[in-house]
């Protein structure tokens, strides 16, 4: 069931939220979300077992670290995909704007349930 | 498995070719297939039975027809879904670049085997 039915400016989703690190779902494709997350400061070292992670940076510079693994640094109009099984941290020094792509109900803080920075899998916008 | 395993750089990719209606993979999430594609013209009636399909535009202007349904016309930073089981057909009037996000190993044309417009799936660049 894909969704939703209209076309998507995705520069006006980006400008109707402030908050950083809650991702907004803004499109659905299978059992896949597309997702807009405004990013500043550091977030949580965490895996996903089961599924790999795109990240599209929209504006900014966004660093993934990963344990084991070279850093990455994603500008604008990039792509990075993190690997299952790979743990990783993301980290923006200024704000940034990403689109995120990943199953539905993915939580974003993967195998780190106790964190503070666990938000909703379901906050479309 | 994800792949590349490194940062992609999108507007490279749409540098590196030229051909019309021919998706080339830049990612894969899971088994998800993202692709750029260049598009001129109108492509063909088909339906993709078991999957949705994502278009987003990054330059130039995308109708989507839709069988019983009203066209979508998809601008630059914009993106559509067109849901499974709908008969749809791409037209561009110009040059338009697109990212396609699909399962691996879709056909481009669907249902519509015999067109002369059916595109390898394997392709990465």
């Amino acid at each position: 069931m894909a969704a939703p039915d209209t076309v998507v400016q995705i520069s006006k989703k980006f400008a109707a939220f402030d908050e950083y690190w809650t991702p907004r779902i803004i499109g659905e494709i299978n059992d896949m979300h597309l997702k807009a997350v405004k990013l500043k400061g550091e977030f949580v070292w965490h895996t996903h077992h089961e599924t790999d992670e795109f990240f599209l940076v929209r504006s900014g510079s966004l660093t993934i670290r990963m344990r084991g693994r070279d850093d990455v640094v994603i500008g604008p109009d990039e792509f990075f995909i993190v690997p299952r099984g790979i743990e990783h941290c993301p980290v923006a020094v200024e704000e940034c704007e990403v689109l995120l792509l990943e199953p539905a109900g993915l939580v974003n803080t993967g195998d780190a349930t106790d964190s503070d920075r666990t938000a909703a899998t379901d906050e479309w916008i």
